[in-house]
């Protein structure tokens, strides 16, 4: 079942995944490739091209059945299995990822939370106790952890990525604004806010005005 | 000064720009192309290479300016400027905003944010009090906003986003798990952690294992 799909249609799975999951809870059954392609803001062709990446659910006339389409990509993306999270850092940041109603959904379920601060540890999130941070190597090495969610400031996301790589976690999400250094067994996805906004500068004020 | 600059280019300059700053704030002078390219786990040709597009200001044996570098990627992002921000949904992404230190130290100055929710309305966040969603577009009318953080559910964000529009934001920063319809006088950009989770798990169990 290996066919090598690329990493541009694999990066559009998402999205196709989102739109797929609302018509699925409004109890539509079939869609066309037009209007997917109006949702996705993208073309029909682009839709039946990616598509056909996967077998081609799709008949002309009759566009692809919602179900069928959704537990594809579910088997592509590896979605529809449960992954244990954690977050490290439980300032605003880490209170909205604990508070996310999306995560939990989809199958991102919050495990535990920590901090070093003294008037955060012990307060509660979304069910989560907060921990202190001295306790994370423990309970790394008592529990498996798929995801963490790194939410701690600059100086301290180096060390506390190094920790979790050695406590086996899977990947990291890091919101801290550095580039994490790690072993190759840890996945890690950064995100930027700061500099996405430097980016939306560009557009506003920058050269490309 | 208009040398067309390519976007990967332009994408890579936030993060050079990170990196410098804290090279700055350390009271270092002159980097060389190898010192950034292990900050930035890249290439010192590939950092050469991008530092040429705009002027160049390395002398083999000498490296970089600092100061110099910053300041021209200053100019060409559009930075060293004010950018008046409002959040709109002020429940926990949009708190996380509020409190988050690197937006105003970088020039985001939030100066509003707005709900529906009688039971946030009133409390402050950084010291910016919510108001009633219903007087965003009297607040609109009255103030030139450049950027909106839309922190609303997934059935409030296109309207919210066309009042916006309408009211003459020119970027909005969308959290909202949908793909929004504007007009072309504002820039989107969209930060979709939950398919960002998606595309971990095509790592972590998906087809790419």
């Amino acid at each position: 079942m290996s066919e090598k799909i690329s990493k541009a249609v694999i990066k559009r799975l998402p999205r196709y995944y989102r739109y797929l999951t609302l018509l699925k809870e409004k109890g539509i059954e079939r869609v066309s490739s037009k209007e997917l392609s109006e949702m996705l803001k993208s073309t029909a062709s682009q839709v039946r091209q990616d598509f056909n990446n996967f077998g081609g659910f799709g008949q002309q006339g009759y566009g692809y059945k919602v179900a069928d389409l959704l537990s594809e990509i579910e088997r592509i993306l590896g979605l529809g299995t449960e992954y244990k999270t954690i977050v490290v850092g439980s300032g605003s940041i880490g209170q909205a990822i604990a508070k996310h109603s999306g995560f939990g959904k989809s199958g991102f379920v919050l495990k535990a939370m920590f901090d070093s601060d003294p008037s955060i540890i012990g307060s509660k999130f979304n069910d989560i106790e907060v921990s202190d941070y001295k306790t994370l190597d423990k309970y790394l090495s008592n529990n498996k952890i798929d995801i963490a969610y790194i939410c701690v400031g600059l100086k301290e996301a180096q060390t506390v990525a190094e920790q979790l790589d050695k406590g086996g976690v899977k990947a990291v999400f890091n919101f801290a604004p550095t580039d994490l250094k790690l072993s190759d067994n840890v996945i890690v996805k950064n995100v930027h806010l700061v500099e996405e906004l430097f980016y939306l500068s560009y557009y506003l004020n920058g050269e490309a005005r």
